[in-house]
């Protein structure tokens, strides 16, 4: 870490940045620049950082400047290897491009079934499916609960598909552990830490979505409360940011996925389906998602788009989507990857 | 609602839009302009809402433009008036200007007793202090938890002052019914739709924070969420946005503040620690925000900052707030308000 | 264009605006929904827009929502075929990738010559290079002016590469109009109107990048100036956007391609060098960039980054160049381009 | 300025580092902590930016951060009392709150006799009014030009009020240095440098507003664009700046006021018209702007909207502006100033 001294600060003041350095075990080592003063803290990188507080409330000092990355266990230089999460015939991670695919929200047995099938058929590897919903509206639907567990579970037994689905709350951990594969945390819960606590208890992988206004840094501190926790099983999952412009629901940032692939050894997935929320952008971003690096892509399918309860106007047809299957594979190849 | 379709859409294909606006109970009425065909869906407004989806999702159309707000019980149109919250002696949303103010998280009990003391004598109203405090860092400090709980009680016992503090978890409200008389939802909960129901169900007034990505309409929803429960005692707080502005920590957007007055009948506080994050920067946004029309602010005061658990560079010491606590005076008069 | 009254408007107010579009020359059509009262205001769409200002100024009207697009001739409504622009053995918009490379600017006549040459070899197609250059600091390098349109001209005539360099004033056009085969119009011009117009008057094409905040809509229209003017050779040029993540310098907006591709018959193109501003990165979202669709993009390229005098940290060696090309043919051929 | 090694680098690699700091003549002082090797480039702070550049390319380097700020004369360290701009009768940046005020751009001679006039009366200091008009659409009207000029001049002489007019091309000065007290740059312009570089030229005050997405920093340095070409009026104008949120139509940052009253001994000016573009948010955002600690404000002021040519929405009445007024003094003697 390195503070800044305010310009014309006294020697009693600058002593007293030193002594407090001293103080908390540090060592501290002081550049007499032309215009400024800095001083760098040396000594374990992320101590400093829980003391990073003391110094910015010093008036005598004008900035402080973190070094050490804030996070740890995630970090590409705490493991150098990309983590792979294994499942059955196939691993997330690892050079296989991993397609989930499903609705956003279960509505009926049959749609789900029926779309399960066909999306096993054409290659996808794990189906998602929304059993409770985050919903804007207090007045829209809010998901079929354990019903949809028990479709999602029928599917995955007639499928083999292994299944995604989002976790809201705390109290809903435990029902969910019970049936689900990944647990899906979404972009409005990126920051509950309570919840990303309880998860770090499970074993089961956890799909982390970036929240709409959460930088990369933030991101991947989030995933090291999981991991802190005890759960090495994370997947960062880009979904879209806030910005100024309205033509797309979201901004796709796929800008994030080379960065995250440079600094942490997660698995990263993109999700077009709600970044864009536009169906015809939908193809031309996951394809973009592959190219860019991405280890797989989330996607919404339907088998009715008009009779959907949530984001029908973003999900694609089986049709669709089976048509998107072969363009990816050739984007795949061409990145030296497989699908 | 109204929908525009394509350009260039067959007669059959506007049929099937007609078909569908009335197969759900609404009225279509069409207008062809020289270049687009319009087609208005005529009835209850919440209603057509619901159905956005559908007509989003049919390949002819366009846009989907809602007329009707997708919030109800929180709009200015419901209830004309200013909602009033009444406390022992004061009431937050009528004339006089509401100050909240304390430590960012609670440290020890004698730093809490004696800001709570100074505070209560330079006549600010409410006590605020965190007993659970959302870290970005799991390595961060996370707040005393129930002790902290108790120090407050002390404090307000010894002040005559109540306190609001946040709220993380659903798993949390039944420990802080006991304690806190206001919730506090924090940016990072601002769309944990599972945590408003809960305090939906509560009489206690919450103090509801804009998610750091939040529209002001997203907001609202949010608020109606809790009103929708049952619990009519919302108050909105600006705390700063995530824009690309990097001198202060958030950008606090006082916009808002008008807007919402105009929009909503919910008091309207600003949060100015959080929203710049800098020391300096706080009483003039402290002072603008009374001027914008806000009813109230939230301010972080610690008797010293130098060994504060969190966010000390952006808390006032209790000599710095005395002196808002006179400018803001000043304001409030200035604008037919009462401090 | 629709407009919305406000709640509880009387009928006088309601019959000011019906006859205030009978006054402009419109047909007003009226409905009356359960909440909120509507009108279309039918005619001719653009010429509509232009009085939008004055139902806006209307104290009964709540919102005015146009419903034709602002621009006209850089629409794909207005013109259903891509735009090509033809040069001496390529075209821009067509079935072919196209590739502009080169340094940021201009330093040397040696450095330039000899990265043309390498760019020539790997099959790059228009070479790039800065006379003029906008830098946020008086104190940085601005540019050879016309050394380096002279060095540009020689590095042309030895490779038989057009070349495209910055315009950033008005006063500059009528030298590059004798020296440049493209004109670069960058982010921080992206509005400048005056020099918009000027470039309509020109026949040579103009790169057209987006501004660091500027939306989709804005930029056509800033491309409409151009067209309207008499210019019809537009390229629309992606560069990143502003926005709150400081992990890459801005963030490279690659929705924007299908967008652009859906509502323009425009050419576009894509500056992965400035989007992320990180050497790593570069690639990656180059080939992301082929993958959503863009016809081309323009990369920087510099024999000898250490020595350059801008933006260094941003440009690609040869030997990754030449990595790239190579990449970028596999996906082009995945997506069934061509390079 | 402050490089941090990649983690892991080699003796060699670091020595490279050392070596190029001594050739560019500064004094390398390095500090290895536990995780990180930090170098710090000591030497004159200008000076070292200018090579920033060559410190980034370098492959063994992860990051640079620099110490000293890249502006300079327009920094409060370099001068440390307020820049005052003295007009006949007043002063900009001294104890008085300054009000320009006037029609968005002029539209007939009547029209703006009159409003200057009644601005007069109500003790408004300048008359604004735009003869040449930035506007997004080609189609839209673009300004009477010197026809204007004529009208403000004749409004000048009959009110004995300065005006202040927007310059947009290089080409306009010798024009516009005949007719205007104050140049405006806007917002499309702010890092228009060769523009901003010619107005180094004139000594008549510069109204410089803020870009769409311009940070603080960055039009800090478009400022010292101005004054390090010799003009040393410059006026700083937030405008408001692009974020998600829509219910403005910019966000006005009000926190830009204290960071430039603390950064820089500018005067500071707020323009609530174009930030939030709604005529019932200008007056809490006008007073909201004084009391955050602005030297003045410009309001766009119309004594008919509904005939405005531009922006007519967000005008105010010459009657709202009186009372604008009357809460604007009462504001100013609560923070200290007169009006």
């Amino acid at each position: 870490m390195i503070v800044t001294l305010k310009t014309g600060v006294k020697k009693t003041e600058i002593d007293e940045v030193l002594a407090k350095i001293k103080e908390l075990g540090f060592t501290p080592e002081l550049s007499k620049g032309t215009e400024k003063i800095v001083i760098g803290v040396i000594g374990e990188g992320n101590r400093a950082i829980a003391y990073r507080n003391v110094f910015e409330s010093m008036e005598q000092i004008e900035t402080v400047t973190p070094i050490s990355k804030p996070y740890k266990m995630v970090s590409r230089e705490f493991k150098k290897t990309d983590t792979r999460i294994d499942f059955d015939g196939f691993s997330i991670g690892g050079k296989n491009i991993i397609v989930m695919a499903g609705p956003c929200s279960v509505d009926t047995r049959d749609n789900l079934l029926r779309v399960a099938k066909e999306l096993k058929k054409m290659g996808a590897h794990i189906l998602r499916g929304g059993a409770f919903k985050p919903r804007t509206s207090p007045y829209a639907f809010q998901g079929l609960g354990e019903e949809a567990l028990r479709y999602l579970a029928e599917a995955r037994k007639a499928t083999g598909m292994p299944f995604v689905t989002e976790v809201m709350d705390t109290r809903q951990v435990e029902l969910l552990e019970r049936y689900a594969d990944i647990y899906q945390v979404g972009a409005r819960n990126a920051q509950n830490f309570e919840l990303l606590k309880e998860l770090g208890s499970s074993r089961k992988p956890v799909l982390l979505k970036r929240g709409m206004a959460t930088t990369v840094e933030e991101w991947l501190m989030s995933a090291e409360y999981v991991v802190a926790k005890g759960n090495p099983n994370v997947i960062l999952c880009e979904r879209g940011i806030r910005t100024f412009e309205t033509a797309t629901r979201f901004t796709l940032d796929l800008n994030a996925v080379p960065v995250l692939k440079h600094l942490s050894h997660l698995p990263v997935f993109v999700d077009p389906s709600h970044g864009v929320g536009v169906r015809d952008y939908i193809a031309p971003m996951a394809r973009a998602a592959i190219a860019a690096g991405a280890d797989g892509i989330i996607v919404e399918v339907h088998p009715n788009p008009a009779t959907a309860l949530s984001d029908a106007h973003q999900a694609l047809l089986p049709v669709h989507m089976a048509q998107l299957m072969k363009e990816l594979r050739g984007i795949a190849a061409a990145v030296g990857r497989e699908l």
